[in-house]
C-alpha cells in the first residue's frame, strides 16, 4: 500500500510521477469502501483524485495556501494531510467534519460550505500575502456551478483588475449539484467540444509572442489581429478578456498532464485559471453513470451501488413537492424557482410535470429572489425554493424587492433547523431572526404534513404580499392528511391542549415534543397547556392576551436561534402591549455554531428534547431559574 | 416650449425627430434649474436625457417595460411621464421620490435604490410575458458599474441561457459612484478606445452572414474562423459569448443613433445587450468636470456651479475617515476595503495617504466582506467600511465566513438609522436586527464623535473575532475629543445619569434625545436615569441587573428597527435571567417601510423625539400604554 506512507504532503513527494496513479486508484477504493459505510459526497470526491493529489505533489500546503470551494470535495486533501484514519467518523458528532475545517489541520486554510466563496478567499489572502511581503503560493479550486455564483463573479472581476498572483483551478465536472445550466456553462461546453482544435495552441503562441511590439497607430491593429488569431486558437478568451491568464482544458485524471499545467501556471505573472475537465464519480460506475444522485449519498452497498436508504414516512421535502403539483393543476400563476436544487427540494416531478413552470437559475440565490420578485407584479405566484441556510445569500433582495414592494413571491424555506451531518453551515437556525423584522413579510412554520398542505393553500390565497412558511429536515409524523386544502386565517395560532400550570408555546417539530413533555407532566400533576405558533409573523394577538390572563409562565420552544426569533416575537408583543409581569422562558438555540451530527444529537446538546422540557419546567416550579447554556454572550 | 407639450409619452411621439433634440435641451436646462434648489442626483440625470427621449419615442410604457437599475437616473423618465410639476418637491417629505416609485405612476414598474437588480427583474418580466402569451417589450437600463454587481451577473448568466425576448441597456459612463475598477471596467475601456476601428463592422457581420452553413467536421472550422472575423471586428464578445447579440457601442447623446440602434435591436430575437455611452453631467460644465463630486448633490449657484452646504459640524464619516489614518500610521495591521464609495465613506483621504491599503473592489459587497475574512485569518485588521442598507447584501458573508471563521474582521457600518432623502430603499434600520443573532460578534454604536474614535481604538485592539460599529448620517455633535484613544470594556454600558423613577436605555443619537427628555422630566418632578447602551451585542448584564433592582420601569430608545433591535435583546436577557415583574417599553422604528424626508421628519414620523419621549412617559406615569403606532403587524 502507497497510501499507508502518507501522512503529510511532504511524504507524497518521495514518490515518483510513476506511482502517484497506483496511489490515485488506493485513494479511490479507500473512499468507495468507506463512504459506503458512513455516506457522504462521494462522486464529487472521486473527480478530484488525481487532482488534489498533483497539487499537493506541485506545492507545499500550508504554506502554499489551498482554498476549496464548497468544503465538501476534499476528502482527498484530507486523506493527504494525515487524516485518513478517521473516515470512519466521517460527518458523525465529533467526527471527522464532511467540508474543510480549521481546527482538523493546519492544512485546512478556509471553510465553506456555502458555495463561490473561494476566490473572494483567495484574493484575501494574496493581498494579504502581498502587503505582508511574503510570497507563498495561493490557489482556489472551483466547480463549474460554484463560478455563476455572483460573488464568485464579483472576485473574478476584481482578482483580473489587480493583477495579483493568484492561481484559479476551475475543477470543470459539467455539474453542480443539479446538472449546470446558464450561460457559462454553454461558454464551457463549447470550449470543452473544441478540444480537438486546439492541438495548435502552443504553437500559436509562441508565434505571437514573436510579433514585435511596434508604436503608434499601427499597433492597435496589429494587437487586435494578435487578439483575433488568439480567439481562433485559444480557449478561454472570456477569462482572458476579465484579466486571467487561460491554460487548459486539461484531463483531470491524467497527473503527468495535471502536474505539467501546474508547471505553466507557476511561470505566469498575475492570475490564472486553470480549466481542468473531471468527471463526477470516476472510478465508481454507479456514481459516474448518475453523480446527481451520487452527489451526497448514505450508505450503500458498493458492489450494487444500492443505496440503503431509511425507511420511514417521507419527508417533509416529498410533501412539499407533491402538494405544488396538486396545486399547480389548479392554478397555473404558480412558478417555481429554485437555484440549482431541483432535486434537494423536492421539485423533479414538478418539472416534469411543468417543463415551463419548474425554473433552475443556477447557483444564483439573489437572482432568484429579485426575478420573483418580478413575476409577482406581472401577476404570477412565484415560489421560491430555496434552503435556509443559502436563502441567507438573498437577505437583501428579500428586503429590497420582495418586501418592499410588497411581491406576492411564496417562499417554500426547507432544511429549517438543524440539518444533521451537513454540520454548522448548513443550520437552518436563523431565518426566523433575519426574516422577522423585515416589514409585510408573513411567516408560517407547521407541526405537521397536513398542516403543511394547509399552508400552502394559504400562501397561495393570499394575495397581499410576501409570504412564507418553513420546514425541516426531517420525515413527517405521518398523520392523517384532509382531502380538502383550507388556508388558515394569518396571524392565528392553535391551542392544542388546555393547562392551568404553565403553557409551552412551541413550533414546527417542537410542536410534538411540547405535546409530549405535557403529557409526561400530567402524570406529576402538573398541568400545562400547549399551543401551536404556526404563525410567526404575525403572531397572534388574541391567544397571546389570553394566555397572559391564565397562569402567566410561557415557555417557548423553537428550533432557532434564541436571539431574534418566535421568543424574542412574544416578548416584543408583551412589552409592545403594556403587558407586564409575565414569566416567560426561552428554549431555542443558543448563541453558537453547533457542529455536525445528528439532528438528535443536535437537538439533546441544545437541551431541545422531551426530557429537557419536562426537566426545565420541575426546575421553574421549584424556583430555579433556566441554565441551559444560553449565556454565551452575556 | 417643447417641454410643456408633453404630458405623457404619446405626446413625444407627435414631435418630429428634428424637434427632439431641443426638447433635450430643455429638459436639461430644467434639471440644472430645479436640482440648483432642491438637490438631487444631477450628474446620472444628465447623462440619460437622449436616452431616456429616445425610449419613450421608440416604445410603448407602460406596455413596454423600462426597468432602471438603481432608480435615481429616472429624472427625464419623470419629467417625459407627467410628473414635470413636482419637481420643486423632489426628494422632500411626501414629495416627488428621488428614485422610480410605483406609486407615483403607471410608468414606473419597478423600484431600486440599490443596484444590480434590472436585470434580474427584467428577466422576471419577460418570463411573466412568455407564460401569459404576451408580447410586450422588456428593456433593462444598468450602469457599467452595477454590472459589476454579483447579482447582475447571475442574471446575465441566467439569460443568456434561456434566450428570452430582452433588452439591456447598458449606459456606459466610466464612471458608478466613484471611478469604475475591475476586470468588466478595462475590458469595456477597451470596447471604447476601440470604437475607430471598428466602422467595418457591419460588413464584415453582412459577409459572415453569407458565409452558408455547411455539414460535418469542416463546419466547426468555419465556426472557429467565423467567430474569429468576429472578434476582429465586432465588440462586445464576452457578452456575446455569454449568449447575448451585442450592438455598439452608440454614442449615447446622438439621438438619431440611438434610434435606429433601438430599431436594429427590436430585430433581434433572444436577449440583445446595447452598449450606450454617456457623459455623466453632460450640458453642465460643472458636473462635466466632477461627475464624482456631482453625483448626489446639495443645492448650488448654477453659474458658478458652487455647492451650497449647509455649515456645521464635520459628519461622523469625516471623523472616522481621519481617526482611521491616525491609527493606521501606528498600525500596518489596517487596511480599508469599500464596495465602489470609497467618497461616502470617508475614505479618500486614507486612499492617498495608504495607497496599497485602499480596497475599492467596486459594487461587490459580498467578495468585499468574504476577502476581508480571508485577509484577517492572515494577520491582517481589514476594516470593512460600509453603509448599513448596502450591509445587507453581505449577510450570508457575515454569517458563513467572517463569523463562522470568527475572523478579526471590523466593520465601519456607516449612515446607520435614518437617512432623509434617499428614503426607504436606503434607512439603515435593520443592521441590529439582522447581526444581534450571529454568534460572535461585537457590535457598538457611539453616542458621540469621542466615542466613536474610542470604538475603533477598541475594535482594532479586540482580536477575539468580529467587532463593529455603526454610527448616522449626521453631522457629530461636537463634543471636545480626547487626545488619547483608549479601549472602551467590550460589553460595558455607560450611566450618564441616575434616576429613581425609571430609566431610559439608548443608543446613538437617542442619547441625546434620553439626555433632553430626562432634563424637561426633571422640571416635572420626574427622575429618569439614562444610559447609554453602547454595546449592542454583547450586552452589560451587569448594568441590566442593577436596572431590574432600581425603579423597574424602563424605556428602550433606539432609531433601528423595533423588532429585533436592541429593545428585544434586553426582553430577552431578563427572560433568559429568569427576571421578571419589570416593566419595559420599547420605541424604536415600527414595522413598515419609512419613505423620504428630513431625517428630522422621518423620526417625527415614528416618534422618536424629545417631546415624544417626554409624553410617552407621563402617559405610563398615568397608567396609559403605549400607542405609538407599532401595531401595525399584530
Amino acid at each position: 500500500m502507497l497510501l499507508s506512507q502518507i501522512h503529510e504532503p511532504a511524504d507524497l513527494k518521495n514518490l515518483s510521477l510513476e506511482q502517484l496513479t497506483p496511489l490515485a486508484e488506493e485513494i479511490r477504493q479507500f473512499l468507495i469502501e468507506k463512504l459506503s459505510v458512513t455516506g457522504g459526497h462521494l462522486a464529487s470526491n472521486l473527480g478530484v483524485v488525481e487532482l488534489t493529489i498533483a497539487l499537493h505533489y506541485c506545492y507545499n500546503s500550508p504554506q502554499d495556501k489551498f482554498i476549496f470551494d464548497v468544503g465538501h470535495q476534499a476528502y482527498v486533501h484530507k486523506i493527504l494531510t494525515g487524516r485518513m484514519d478517521q473516515f470512519d467518523t466521517l460527518r458523525k458528532h465529533q467526527g471527522l467534519c464532511g467540508f474543510v475545517k480549521r481546527s482538523e489541520s493546519e492544512h485546512d486554510v478556509w471553510e465553506a460550505g456555502h458555495s463561490s466563496t473561494s476566490l473572494s478567499a483567495a484574493m484575501g489572502m494574496a493581498l494579504a500575502r502581498d502587503l505582508k511581503g511574503e510570497s507563498n503560493r495561493v490557489v482556489a479550486i472551483i466547480g463549474d456551478g460554484a463560478l455563476t455564483g455572483g460573488m464568485a463573479f464579483e472576485a473574478l472581476n476584481h482578482i483580473g483588475h489587480e493583477k495579483k498572483d493568484l492561481m484559479v483551478i476551475l475543477n470543470d465536472n459539467e455539474m453542480s449539484i443539479a446538472p449546470n445550466v446558464g450561460a457559462m456553462h454553454n461558454y464551457l461546453t463549447k470550449i470543452r467540444s473544441d478540444r480537438n482544435y486546439l492541438r495548435a495552441k502552443d504553437e500559436v503562441e509562441q508565434l505571437l509572442k514573436k510579433i514585435p511590439a511596434i508604436g503608434g497607430k499601427v499597433a492597435k491593429t496589429v494587437e487586435r489581429v494578435k487578439d483575433s488569431l488568439k480567439y481562433l486558437m485559444v480557449s478561454g478568451v472570456l477569462f482572458e478578456e476579465l484579466g486571467f491568464k487561460y491554460l487548459g482544458p486539461v484531463d483531470g485524471h491524467d497527473l503527468p498532464g495535471l502536474i505539467d499545467s501546474f508547471k505553466q501556471a507557476n511561470n505566469v505573472s498575475g492570475p490564472v485559471l486553470v480549466h481542468v475537465l473531471t468527471t463526477k464519480g470516476k472510478g465508481y460506475t454507479p456514481a459516474e453513470q448518475d453523480s446527481h444522485k451520487w452527489h451526497g449519498i448514505t450508505p450503500y452497498k458498493i458492489e450494487s451501488g444500492q443505496l440503503l436508504k431509511a425507511v420511514g414516512n417521507p419527508m417533509y421535502t416529498e410533501v412539499f413537492g407533491q402538494t405544488l403539483i396538486e396545486l399547480a393543476e389548479q392554478d397555473e400563476r404558480i412558478v417555481a424557482v429554485t437555484p440549482a436544487m431541483p432535486g434537494g427540494s423536492g421539485l423533479v416531478k414538478f418539472g416534469e410535470r411543468f417543463p415551463g413552470r419548474m425554473i433552475d437559475v443556477g447557483i444564483a440565490e439573489q437572482h432568484a429572489a429579485t426575478m420573483c420578485a418580478a413575476m409577482a407584479m406581472e401577476g404570477l405566484k412565484p415560489i421560491y425554493a430555496v434552503y435556509s441556510t443559502f436563502m441567507q445569500r438573498a437577505y437583501d433582495q428579500i428586503v429590497h424587492d420582495i418586501c418592499r414592494h410588497n411581491a406576492n413571491v411564496m417562499f417554500a424555506i426547507d432544511r429549517a433547523g438543524f440539518v444533521g451531518a451537513d454540520g454548522e453551515t448548513h443550520q437552518g437556525v436563523y431565518d426566523i431572526a433575519f426574516m422577522r423584522h423585515i416589514p409585510n413579510i408573513v411567516l408560517m412554520m407547521p407541526k405537521d404534513e397536513n398542516e403543511l398542505r394547509h399552508m400552502m393553500k394559504t400562501a397561495l390565497e393570499y394575495n397581499d404580499g410576501p409570504i412564507a412558511y418553513r420546514y425541516p429536515r426531517i420525515n413527517v409524523p405521518g398523520v392523517p392528511l384532509d382531502q380538502e386544502l383550507t388556508p388558515i386565517p394569518i396571524g392565528t395560532w392553535e391551542q392544542l391542549r388546555e393547562g392551568d400550570s404553565l403553557t409551552l408555546v412551541a413550533v414546527g417539530p417542537m410542536v410534538q415534543v411540547a405535546e409530549e413533555a405535557a403529557e409526561l407532566l400530567k402524570r406529576e400533576g402538573v398541568s400545562a397547556a400547549v399551543v401551536n405558533a404556526r404563525f410567526l409573523k404575525p403572531l397572534d394577538g388574541e391567544m397571546l392576551g389570553k394566555l397572559a390572563q391564565g397562569s402567566g409562565t410561557i415557555l417557548v420552544l423553537e428550533e432557532a436561534s434564541q436571539a431574534g426569533s418566535l421568543g424574542s416575537a412574544i416578548l416584543e408583543f408583551y412589552a409592545e402591549q403594556g403587558i407586564s409581569g409575565l414569566d416567560i422562558h426561552l428554549m431555542g438555540i443558543p448563541d453558537r455554531f453547533i457542529e455536525h451530527g445528528s439532528i438528535k444529537e443536535q437537538l439533546e446538546e441544545v437541551g431541545l428534547t422531551v426530557d429537557h422540557v419536562v426537566r426545565e419546567v420541575q426546575k421553574l416550579r421549584s424556583g430555579q431559574h433556566l441554565t441551559l447554556g444560553k449565556k454565551v454572550n452575556y
